[in-house]
C-alpha cells in the first residue's frame, strides 16, 4: 500500500536527503550548533582535527582553506556497504567551490591549479588509522603547466611525493617498493640526501613511480584530481574498520561508532621560494616554562627537512630578524591561541610566498619542570584559575623535582640491559658491589659511586644500602624489603629483574642473552621507569625548592581536606619531611633504629637472653638509645603530632638466618679439623657453641608463615618488658623535650591488632608506664594511644577497637595481604605478575589500594570506628599513602590524614588537592 | 510532723514486722505463691536444696520433716549487721512445733529427743558455704536417756559427730586437731576403721571433744538444743559472705544478693536398728539407660558406709526379697519423682526402724549411651516431647558413639604421661613408633597395634598414619596435618605436646620430668580429652547403630533446617558419610589422592616437566586414575551432589622438603669418595643430577608465606592444563556413572578466589572443559560451578562472585588464618595459647568460628551473594562444620548446609537441630 506523501513530509524526506555531510573549516559555527553547541560535540562531528582548524579558522587565525567531511558521512558510508551517502559528494565539490574562491584557484586549473591534502581525523587521535595523501590535483598536465612557473625540480618533487602517498595509503602499494626506487637514484646521481637530488632525479622517479603503480594495481596513475580526491577520501573511511584502529579501539577502550572525519585542506608550499619557510615553535619554552617563542625554522624548506635534521635550523628569534613582519603576526597568533586553549601551544606554520599560514596547533609537550611554571605563570597571567593550575600538574610531574633523572638526550645513545619493577623514582649512576660490605668500603673508603646489586635485602643490608646511590636486585616485589627501605631513603631502586643471574661466588651477573657484568663495573638506573642501562650516563638534577613549585603546592594545600603526614624514623628524615611540608609523623618504626650496627648485639643478647634478668639488663641498655630517638624526632617536629610504632617484626629478622648459621656452623667444623694449638681449638669450640645457641633460637622462632606469626602486639603480650621499654623511651624522651620547652605530641601506636582485647590487655600496661614516667618526671604531656588497622578482623570490629584506641592508622600493606590472601613478596615476583598481564588484576593492589575489598574494609572501619567513638583521628600510614590513586580514596573515605615517605609529600599534598577538586566537580 | 496511723496502715506495718521468713517443707506452695508462682521463684526463696525438699513433701514423697528459713532473712540479718530479723526466730520456733508434732518428738525431750540437721542451701549450690551441722539436739542429758534405748554405741557416735561438727563448722576449730583424736583411739583400740570402734572409744573420743571444744572456743559445748541451732543457723548466714563464697560467685557470675536459705530438718538414722538401713538408687541405669533401679544400700548403716565402700554394699534388688513392702514404695516414689522432673532420679534414702524416708533427689549422672537411650524412653512413655529428647542430649554425647573410649575405671589407676590438644577423640592404644614406614610395617607385617609419634606429620606420613590406631605428635595445632588428616580418618590424636622432646636417631622421647619411652613401649591415648597414658589401657567399644541413637536423629532431622554433608576423598569416606546420615559430599580434596605412594611419581613428574609435552604425558596417565576415584564418589552418592575442589596446596607440597634434599646431598657426595667402579660413580652422578633437580624446583617453588602463595586457583591459571584434567576426569566419570544408571549431581569448587576475575577466566576455561567431554560421551550430566569463599576479599566482594559462582563453600579455616591474620600451625603451638590462658580470646578460632571477625565476613557473603543470585546454595567444608557452636551460626547465618567429616555427621545433625530449636523458643 503505498500512501502519498504530505507536502511537509516530503520537505522533511528532502532535508534528509541534504543533511548536511561537508562543513568548510569557516563553518564550525554552524557544526557547533548541529552538534548540541559544544566544541566537545564538534570535534565528534567534525573530528579532532578538523575541529581544531576549524576552531583556528573561527579565531581569525590564518589557515590554509578547506572542509572537513564528517565522521557521520564515515559512518553512512560503512552502514550502507561502502556506498557514499547520498549528497555528500556533491556538498564537497559545492565547498570545494568557496576553498578555490577563497585562494584564488582552482582544482585542475592549468595556470593556478590548487593542490589540497586529505586526512583522517578521528575524534580522539589513534594509530592505525590512514594518515595524509598530500598533493592532490597534481597530474602531467598540470605539472607541465606548473614547472613553466616553479621550476621543475619543485614539480616533480611534489608530483612524486602524490604518486608514493596515494600508491601506498589509497591502494597498498608496499612503501618499500618507492623507497628502493629512491634509493636507486640518489646512487645514480651520486648524492646523500633527497635535497640533493636535482630536477631531472625527480623527474626519474616519477616516471618509475607512475611504472610501479601501474605494475601493482594494474591501471595507470589516475589523471583526474577529483578521481584522486574521491578515492583518497574512501581509503580513510574505509580504514576507520581497519585491522590495526580496530584493535587499538579495543585496547584504548574506544567506541567503534564514532567513525572518522576527512579534512581536504589547500596546500601551501615553504619550499616554492626564497621567501617561504617552514618551521614548528613553542609558545613558550618547553623545558623552563619561560614565557617566550621557542622553534625553529628553515627559509624555502618544507616540513621534514626541519624535522629530518639535515639542514641546520635557524632558532625562531631569527625570523624577527628576517621577516619583522611575519614573525609580529606570529607572536599575537600564539598569544591569541594561548588564550583561546588556556595552554602553551606546539604550532607548525608555513610562509608561502610570504604569506604565514599555521597549519596545526596543540597543547605542547614539557618538561615538569616547566608544566609546573607555566601553570603557576597563567595564573598570575590571568589567563587559568589556581584550581585548574593545581589540576594541570599532575603528581608524577613532581616527583620530578625529588630525585636527579637519567639525561634524556644522553638515553638516546645508552644500551638498556634490563627492566624491572620501578619502585623508587630517580637515577643512580655507580659501580655494581655485589653486597653490602663492599658497597659501604668502596663509598665511604675510596669515595666511589655504587649500585648494590642483591639477590634481594634484608635488615642487615641497610648500611650498604645508604651507601650506595642505587639498589638493583633479581627477586622482590614492589612491598619487598629493598623497595621499602629505598623509598624510605630515596634511594633509587629497580627490584624483581628476573632476567639478572647473579653468581655471588664469581663476582658476576648475567643478563638474558649472554652479557656479562662484573663488579666494579658501571650501571646506571632508571628507578622512574624501572630500566638498567650499561655504563655511566649524565644526569640532570631538578630542584624541590623551586619557587613555582612551592608556590603552586601552596595552592594545593589550600584545596585539600586530607591532612599530609610523613613516615620518619630518624630526626633528619623528620626534617626532611617538614621541609616537604609534612603536617606531622605518621609512623615512626622503632624497630628499625635496632638495625643499626652499635644495637644489633644488645638486641640480640635480648633475645638470646635466657633469664629475665639477662633480659631487662639488654632493655636497659637499648632504653637510652631510644630515647635519644625519640628526642631528635620530638624535637624536629615541634609542635606536631608524632606517631611512634611499637615493635612489629618478628624477632627472627634481628638474628642470622637459619641457612647462613648452618653453613657458618659446617665450616667451622672443617677448620677445626685443620688447628692444631689448644687455644685455637678451644677458640673454635666457644665459637661453635655461641652459634649453636643461635641456631637453636633461630629454629625454635622459625614459623611456617611469618607474615601470620609472632609479630606486633602479639611479641608485646609475650614480652611485655620490650614494648614497656620502648613507651619509657618515648615517654623519657618527650618529657625532656618538653622541659625544653618544645611543643611535643607523641602518639603510641600498637601494631597488629585483630581482636580488642590484646589492645585492652597492651594499652593498660603501657599506658600506666607512661603515667609512671610523667610522674617521676613531674611533668605531663599531652598523649594518644591508638592503633594500626592491618588485619581484616580489626576494620571488621572497629567499634569495638575504638572504644580503647584514639586513633587508627591504616596498614595497607598488610591489610592488603591479608585481604587478599597474598604473600607481597613471593607474589609480585610470581604469579601477581601473571595476574596483570593476563588483565585479571588490572592494578597491582600493593601499588594502589583495591577499592572493592580493602577499600570496602577501610569503609566499614572509619565508619563504624567514628560510630564509636566520633572524634578518633583516622589515617593511613601503608606505601598506598603515596600514591594519588590511593589518595582519592583516602579522601572520599573522609580519612584525617595519609602519611608517607618524605619524597612522598609533596606529590601527596597535590594529589590530595586533586581529590578535593574532583569531589567538587 | 506526726500523723496518726490508719487502722489499715497499722495493719500493714503490723503485717511488716510478721514477714513469713520461715516455710514448713509442707508450705512450699505457700512459698511459691509468695514468690511469684513459680518453682525458679521458690527455689530464689527457699533456695535449691529447701525448694526440692519442699517439692518432694508436696509429691507426697515421704522426707524428714523439716522448715527452710528463706533467703530474704540471711540477706536482712546481713544488712542489719548480723542481726536475726524481727520474729525469724519465733516462727523457727513456731514451725518447729510443727516438726515435733509431726515426728512424734520434741526437741530436747528426754524420752522421744528430735535430734534436726542445719544446712545451708542458697539458689545455686556453691563451694565455700557452710554445710551441715548434724544431730542437733543431742547434749548430755538426751544422751544419757537416749542410751536406755538404742544403746551407747549409737549414742556417742551421734554425740562425738555432733561436736566435731559443730565445732568446726560453726566455731572454726581446726577439724585435724578432731581427726587426730579418732586417729589415737583408734591405735587405742587396736582397730582399722571407725566401724570397728566401740561404744567405749566412741565415749572417750566423745569426752576428748568436748576438752578440745573447750580449749579452742573458751567455752563448754553448749547443751541447749536451741542455742545449738541458733548459732549453727547464723554460722550459715555469714558464710554467704566468706571469702570461698564470694570468689565463687565471682568466678561463676553469680549474684552476690541472693542470699542463702538454712534447711533445718529431723534426722532420721540408717543405723538406728537392725530394721534401719540405707542406700542410693538410680531410677534407670546409668550406664545402659535400662529401665530398671539400679543402686545399692546397707542395712543397719549410715549413708557414708555405702559411700566409703568399707562394708560391701547389696544391690538395691536385695531390697526387693528383704522388705517387699519398702521396695514397692520406692519404687513407686522413683516413678513419681521421674515423671515430675521428667528425668532420671538419682535418690538418697535412709530406712529408719522400718519407715522409708527421701533425703535427696536429683537428675542422675549416666553414659551418654544411657542418656540417648533414656531421653528416647521418656518419649515413647510419654514423660517428654521428642524436641526436649533431641535438646537433652549434647552433640559431645554422640561423638561417644562413634569412637571407643578408654575404660573410666581402669583410667582411676593409671599413669599420665601428658596432655596436648584433644583433636580427634576416641581411645587408641598401642606401641609407640616414630616414623611412618616403621608403623605401617608393625601394624601390616607384625600385626601389631601401633601409636605413631612425630614432631609433626606432612602428607607423606599418611600411610603410616593410616596403619596407625592413633597419633602423637609434639607440634602443630588443632587444624595441623595431623590434626586434620586423624580427624578425617576417624583416627583418635593428640597434637601439640610439647612436653614431650623426641629424639629420633635414638628412637627415644623424654617428657617433662625425665620419663623415657622408647619405641615399642606401649601408650595408651585418649583423644578425646588430649591426654596420653601410660601403658596398655583397656576401652570400650559403644556402637554408632544403636538404634536409640538413631531413633533420636531421625527426630533430630525433623528438627533442622540445615541440611548436613561430608567432606570425604574417597568412595569408602562417601559410604560412611552416607550410613551416618550426610545428604551430600561438601568437599572431595582432589590432591589427596596424588599423595598415594603409586601417584606421587607421576605427580613428582608433572611438577618436574621442563617441557609442556612432558608435562601432557604425566596428566595423562594420572586423568584414568582421578576419573577411577570419582566414579566411585558417585556411586556411592547416587542421587546426592558432590562436591569436588580442584587441587588447593602449593605444588612443592608433592615434593621433598628443601632440608630433606640437601642433607640426601651432601651424604650422596660423602658416599661417592668412596666408590671405586665406573658403574657406582656413574650411578651415584645420576642420582646426584636428579636430586640436584629437584632441589632446584624446590627451591623456586619456595615461599615465604606459602599459606598466602601459589595454591587454589593460582595454580590453576599458572597451569591450567592441570586443572582441566581434574575437570575431564570429573566428567568423564559422571559421564560413565549416568550411563551405568547412576544419578549423578558433581559440583566443581575452584578454590581460593580473591577477585572474581580469577573464577571468570579459570571457570569458563574449566566449563568448555565440561561441555568437550558431555559433547564426546554424548551424555548430559546436571552440574554446578562454584567457589571456596575462604579469603575475606572473596566474602567482601561476594555480590561480583556470585554473579560467576553458582554456589559458595566457606572455608572457614583459612578464612579465620586471613581474617585474623594468624597462620594456625604457628599460633596454635605458640602465642595462641598464651592468648587463651591469658583470657584475650575465649575460644580458640580455628576451633569455633569468631562471630564478630568471621562471622560478620559470612553475614556479609551470604547476604551479598544472594542478593545477586537468589538461589546461591551456601555452605561451609571447613573443620568448623563439625563443630556445635560454629554449627549454630551457620543456621543463623540461613546456610544450606554444613560439611564436615564423615565421624562428624551425626553429631552435626544434632547440633543443627538444636540451632534450629533454640530459634523456635
Amino acid at each position: 500500500m503505498t500512501i502519498a506523501m504530505a507536502p511537509e513530509q516530503e520537505l522533511q524526506a528532502e532535508k534528509k536527503i541534504e543533511k548536511k555531510y561537508v562543513y568548510l573549516f569557516s563553518e564550525v559555527n554552524v557544526a557547533e550548533e548541529y552538534a548540541g553547541g559544544s566544541w566537545d560535540g564538534a570535534r565528534g562531528l567534525l573530528g579532532g582535527k578538523g575541529a581544531n582548524l576549524g576552531d583556528m579558522t573561527r579565531l581569525g587565525v590564518p589557515v590554509p582553506p578547506g572542509l572537513t567531511v564528517t565522521t557521520e558521512a564515515c559512518n553512512a558510508y560503512l552502514a550502507a556497504g561502502e556506498k557514499f551517502p547520498e549528497g555528500m559528494w556533491e556538498q564537497i565539490l559545492v565547498s570545494l567551490k568557496d576553498v578555490e574562491k577563497a585562494m584564488g584557484k582552482k582544482i585542475g586549473d592549468l595556470q593556478k591549479p590548487l593542490l589540497v591534502s586529505c586526512r583522517s581525523g578521528a575524534k580522539f587521535s589513534m594509530p592505525g588509522m590512514m594518515d595524509t595523501v598530500l598533493n592532490i590535483g597534481m597530474n602531467d598536465v598540470v605539472a607541465e603547466e606548473m614547472i613553466k612557473r616553479t621550476g621543475p625540480r619543485f614539480v616533480y618533487d611534489i608530483y612524486r611525493r602524490l604518486i608514493q602517498m596515494f600508491g601506498s595509503v589509497v591502494m597498498g602499494v608496499p612503501d618499500e617498493v618507492f623507497e628502493v626506487v629512491i634509493e636507486a637514484q640518489r646512487k645514480v646521481a651520486g648524492v646523500k640526501s633527497d635535497t640533493e637530488m636535482s630536477a631531472e632525479d625527480w623527474q626519474v622517479v616519477t616516471e618509475q613511480f607512475k611504472q610501479i603503480y601501474k605494475t601493482y594495481t594494474q591501471e595507470d596513475f589516475p589523471q583526474d584530481p577529483y578521481e584522486q580526491m574521491k578515492r583518497a577520501t574512501e581509503a580513510v573511511f574505509k580504514s576507520w574498520n581497519g585491522k590495526r584502529a580496530f584493535a587499538y579501539r579495543n585496547a584504548a577502550g574506544i567506541a567503534h561508532n564514532l567513525g572518522t572525519a576527512v579534512n581536504i585542506q589547500s596546500m601551501v608550499y615553504g619550499n616554492i621560494s626564497p621567501d617561504a619557510g617552514t618551521g614548528v615553535a613553542m609558545s613558550r619554552n618547553a623545558s623552563t616554562g619561560e614565557k617566550e617563542l621557542e622553534g625553529d625554522f628553515l627559509m624555502n624548506a618544507q616540513g621534514e627537512d626541519v624535522v629530518a635534521g639535515i639542514r641546520i635550523t635557524q632558532p625562531i628569534s631569527d625570523l624577527k630578524k628576517e621577516m619583522p613582519a611575519i614573525y609580529a603576526q606570529f607572536e599575537e597568533i600564539a598569544q591569541k591561541l594561548e588564550k583561546h586553549y588556556r595552554n602553551m601551544q606546539d604550532m607548525e606554520f608555513t610562509i608561502d610566498r610570504g604569506k604565514l599560514w599555521l597549519l596545526q596547533t596543540r597543547d605542547g609537550k614539557r618538561t615538569a619542570q616547566a608544566e609546573v611554571r607555566i601553570a603557576v605563570d597563567m595564573v598570575e597571567e590571568g589567563l587559568i584559575t589556581k584550581e585548574e593550575a593545581v589540576v594541570r600538574v599532575k603528581p608524577a610531574q613532581v616527583d620530578f623535582f625529588l630525585h636527579p633523572q637519567l639525561d634524556a638526550e644522553a638515553l638516546k645513545e645508552a644500551t638498556k640491559v634490563a627492566t624491572g619493577l620501578n619502585v623508587s623514582p630517580g637515577a643512580a649512576v655507580g659501580m655494581v658491589a655485589f653486597d653490602a660490605d663492599t658497597a659501604e668500603k668502596w663509598a665511604k673508603e675510596e669515595g666511589k659511586k655504587v649500585i648494590m646489586v642483591r639477590p634481594e635485602t634484608k635488615p642487615d643490608d641497610v648500611h650498604g644500602m645508604l651507601a650506595a646511590q642505587g639498589i638493583l636486585t633479581s627477586k622482590g616485589g614492589r612491598t619487598s624489603h629493598a623497595a621499602l627501605v629505598a623509598r624510605q631513603f630515596g634511594k633509587p631502586a629497580v627490584v624483581g629483574v628476573s632476567e639478572l643471574e647473579l653468581d655471588l661466588f664469581s663476582r658476576s651477573m648475567t643478563v638474558g642473552d649472554g652479557l656479562v657484568i662484573h663488579e666494579g663495573d658501571w650501571l646506571s638506573l632508571d628507578g622512574t621507569e624501572g630500566i638498567v642501562y650499561l655504563g655511566q650516563i649524565p644526569t640532570v638534577v631538578p630542584d624541590i625548592k623551586n619557587p613555582y613549585l612551592i608556590k603552586l603546592l601552596s595552592w594545593a594545600d589550600e584545596f585539600r581536606r586530607l591532612g599530609v603526614w610523613a613516615n620518619a624514623d630518624y630526626p633528619r628524615d623528620a626534617e626532611r619531611a617538614r621541609e616537604y611540608g609534612a603536617q606531622g609523623i605518621g609512623l615512626c618504626r622503632t624497630e628499625h633504629m635496632f638495625f643499626e650496627a652499635e644495637r644489633m648485639p644488645i638486641v640480640q643478647r635480648m633475645i638470646m637472653a635466657k633469664h629475665a634478668v639477662d633480659r631487662k639488663e639488654a632493655l636497659d641498655q637499648l632504653l637510652p638509645l631510644q630515647r635519644g630517638d625519640f628526642e631528635g624526632l620530638f624535637r624536629a617536629m615541634n609542635g606536631l603530632p608524632v606517631i611512634i610504632r611499637l615493635i612489629d617484626p618478628p624477632l627472627h629478622e634481628f638474628l642470622p638466618s637459619f641457612e647462613e648459621l648452618v653453613q657458618d656452623l659446617a665450616d667451622l667444623k672443617v677448620r677445626m679439623q685443620h688447628y692444631h694449638t689448644l687455644s685455637e681449638i678451644d677458640a673454635a669450640l666457644a665459637e661453635i657453641r655461641i652459634k649453636q645457641d643461635y641456631l637453636e633460637r633461630v629454629e625454635a622462632l622459625r614459623e611456617m608463615n611469618p607474615m601470620l606469626g609472632t609479630r606486633g602486639v602479639r611479641l608485646g603480650i609475650l614480652i611485655p618488658e620490650l614494648t614497656r621499654m620502648q613507651v619509657r623511651a618515648i615517654f623519657e624522651a618527650a618529657c625532656k623535650c618538653a622541659r625544653e620547652g618544645f611543643d611535643v605530641h607523641p602518639e603510641v601506636m600498637i601494631p597488629l591488632i585483630s581482636h580488642v582485647n590484646e589492645l585492652k590487655v597492651q594499652q593498660s600496661a603501657l599506658e600506666a608506664e607512661a603515667r609512671a614516667v610523667m610522674n617521676e618526671q613531674g611533668i605531663e604531656i599531652k598523649y594518644k594511644f591508638g592503633t594500626m588497622i592491618e588485619i581484616p578482623r580489626a576494620a571488621l570490629t572497629a567499634s569495638e577497637i575504638a572504644e580503647v584506641a584514639q586513633f587508627f592508622s591504616f596498614g595497607t600493606n598488610d591489610l592488603t595481604q591479608t585481604t587478599f590472601g597474598i604473600s607481597r613478596d613471593d607474589a609480585e615476583s610470581g604469579f601477581l605478575m601473571e595476574y596483570q598481564q593476563q588483565g585479571i588484576l588490572k592494578e597491582n593492589p600493593f601499588a594502589s589500594i583495591d577499592p572493592n575489598g580493602v577499600g570496602r574494609l577501610m569503609e566499614i572501619a572509619v565508619k563504624d570506628g567514628r560510630s564509636a567513638r566520633s572524634d578518633l583521628e583516622v589515617g593511613i600510614c601503608g606505601e598506598h599513602g603515596g600514591d594519588p590513586k590511593s589518595i582519592a580514596i583516602c579522601h572520599k573515605l573522609n580519612l584525617n590524614y595519609v602519611s608517607c615517605s618524605p619524597f612522598r609529600v609533596p606529590i601527596a599534598r597535590l594529589a590530595a588537592a586533586h581529590a578535593a577538586l574532583a569531589e567538587k566537580k
